[in-house]
């Protein structure tokens, strides 16, 4: 998918990448061009990818990339087609060289490319409330309603038959049809992901976006962060109610109900059809499948397989735990 | 309580009604016209209820309902004057008659009517901030201040020595006199109520309101839902910590105490004199007794007795599980 | 440290005070003049004090106050120089005493004194969205940025290099350099203090401020209460996620990282370089060490010495809940 909110500054040269990483190599590189920084499945050739981990071999046997950040250990799982550039701390890296293609995924500084609406193409074509401001290059289907105080940043996407409350910011994100977002809402905002370090830790650029399907209802005073890598995704007729958070990369499926002041940490995928208690939490990089069930107050530590009914923290089969809780 | 948010669009012909509800029946009905929707013991003549359980058998015997939306299993409890709209499923066929009296009651579209509050009657009357909106209808008493950016939608009323902070949306609200709503708060939108259906959920409608007694305070970034057929209620002299959720229907009592990020979720009762630790949860359709002390991070999932003090997930009385967890 | 927010209306006559506490005595006092308020370590001569627990014994031995609201069981501690006012009920008549010194300090009415920032001196030095509203006596460093619709209450102070998001509150805060607070927070706001009382609470005053310092992240949605006599404080280089709630007095250490949703309830003292996981609540008035992990979820409602790892509702020691919780 074309990403239109975050500009990829690059070509770089592969020589200007390694000097950014100030690898000190008897390695000569020739002046080969490196056009963008994906994923070992999303990369093609003049990309750069990272492997930081055993548990991705088979996807490092198989990339296209033309360079990849990666250890001395690992390096021997990269085809020929792939020069590996070795570093001590493979994400770090790879958050040094995401910076330089995206810098501007960094910070989420306000927009200041935002006009009131009543200045802009939407004045005539969408219902809109007082002080409503409207960045550059927005899109905004037919029939939809925008309240007081509402930003929406550049180049957010809106379906038609959208609804969004009022005083609620939205950047970085596509909203498809008949979607909702009631009030107070912050959507699209970078995740909480950076390396600590004391003094000052090193925020990892997020160049992933928020994706809500059609159908959706987001309740009021809820955070939808986007994905550093990959994307958030909402999926289809997936309602949230109130004061709910939902970290970077987290992938929710269709027909989900989600109960207020539910947290769902980073990464963690989430089936369809799954019903969730208030108050209930989700660690991150969790696998949970289709047609489950987590009681309110639960929190989840392990992965869930489909058709499960759950409750408790750690969460566990709903029947075990009542009656070990009579 | 004649509800002033809701506009009821009735009377309708009992025919018009019937055929709304899709039946295929052989029965004939006579031209009648049929007021309003009610719950069983607020019902009227000429007006039509629901009866879904028998768990309301009592009431149900007793109704003055000229119609009741009900199954075959159920009908026969009602009384003579009484007569059954026999459907398959009793809730979705009430939402579907409830909608068509009160349209208005399903989305919450942001508030057209609303007015910069300098060009208002409230100008020399009420201390407000900057960008302050003010719906029609409303009602301000004396000595009332409002902050910036806050949202007052129409038909809300707010008594004497209230104080409303920056940046809050109040809207179909009853508040009383000397109360303080804190900043970011989201006040009567509807209830997180709906009928679960793949592709697109049937959103309930909600005709209830919120009600804040006298002396209440209500913390920042805190959410209040209106209920669906009965009010949601905050009694006098409670206070509210921040970010903290009440659904829909629930009804506090007087002199309680709520510490930060609590939950209670839809329909509960809680007495007076309760104090709540900070982000206890409160499960659905629950009785919580009066003098009631709930520890901070407990999870209540049954109802609770006057003048018990409970802890743990799920609650239970606060020494054992004090003797249980050392 | 010079308390900028809150004005001292003092001094007042100790006669004056002793009126105000109406307390019947046959004692006789000389027009002698109090200066402020403290407590019994920061008391100079001329100041009043106060002391209502034996746990403070020593620090009453010391105290140079020239008077001290206590009881009669306690009033032998005070040294020949202290005189005692003896009260029933130490806390209320304190909180009484401050408000008289400082009657700003018990209610958040919104700042009066705020101008859109287009017309203050911060127009061409501050980046700044649109509506952003700018109080009386406002400090801001260099190359800041605030976004739209974000409202710095008066005498609060920015360093440099610090950027504010959209929709957010700042009041009686100081803010150090290379700050960044995100979207929709309210910081500054009095603590959730009060003394129960049927009909309406008496609420305290709270004339401690919030102190941010350099290189901290402040998510979206979250609220930092400040003190009461004492202040509010996030060390340097903390970073909060979303939804995060800070209560009164609450002092955490520098290089920690608090995930979304977690509740810190007032008083309770946070040591460095700690991790609290998503969700996670800790009771008031506790002591966490350095170095301490503390698992998403979990109710801390104990101290917890340096270096440990703990999880559970009460938390515990990590290995052991998860060898119980298999």
């Amino acid at each position: 998918m074309l990403n239109p909110f975050f500009r990829n500054l690059g070509p770089f040269k592969i020589t200007d990448i390694v000097q950014t990483l100030k690898i000190k190599s008897e390695e000569t590189y020739v002046n080969q061009i490196v056009n963008d920084i994906k994923d070992l499945m999303a990369s093609n050739t003049n990309d750069i990818t990272f492997f930081h981990s055993k548990k991705y071999k088979d996807l490092a046997n198989n990339t296209k990339a033309s360079f990849c950040i990666t250890t001395e250990n690992l390096k021997e799982e990269l085809p020929d087609t792939c020069r590996p550039i070795i570093v001590k701390n493979v994400l770090l890296a790879t958050s040094t060289i995401t910076a330089k293609f995206y810098p501007n995924s960094i910070n989420d500084n306000f927009d200041k490319s935002t006009n009131f609406i009543d200045n802009t193409i939407f004045k005539d074509k969408v219902q809109f409330g007082k002080n409503v401001l409207v960045g550059d290059n927005v899109s905004i289907g037919s029939n939809c309603m925008i309240g007081h105080n509402t930003i929406i940043e550049q180049n957010v996407s809106i379906g038609d038959n959208c609804t969004i409350g009022s005083n609620s910011i939205i950047r970085n994100t596509l909203i498809g049809n008949n979607v909702i977002i009631l009030d107070n809402c912050v959507i699209g905002k970078h995740g909480f992901g950076f390396f600590p370090n004391n003094k000052t830790n090193v925020r990892y650029p997020h160049i992933g976006i928020v994706i809500i399907e059609d159908y959706c209802e987001i309740g009021c005073g809820s955070t939808i962060d986007r994905g550093s890598m990959s994307n958030t995704i909402i999926g289809k007729n997936t309602y949230l109610d109130n004061q709910i958070h939902i970290a970077h990369n987290v992938k929710i499926g269709e027909n989900c109900i989600i109960a207020g002041q539910v947290g769902i940490a980073g990464s963690t995928i989430l089936g369809k059809n799954i019903k969730i208690g208030g108050q209930a939490g989700i660690s991150g990089h969790l696998k949970i499948g289709d047609n489950v069930d987590i009681a309110g107050g639960s929190g989840v530590i392990r992965d869930i397989p489909n058709n499960s009914k759950v409750m408790g923290y750690p969460a566990k089969n709903i029947r075990e735990f009542l009656k070990e809780n009579k």
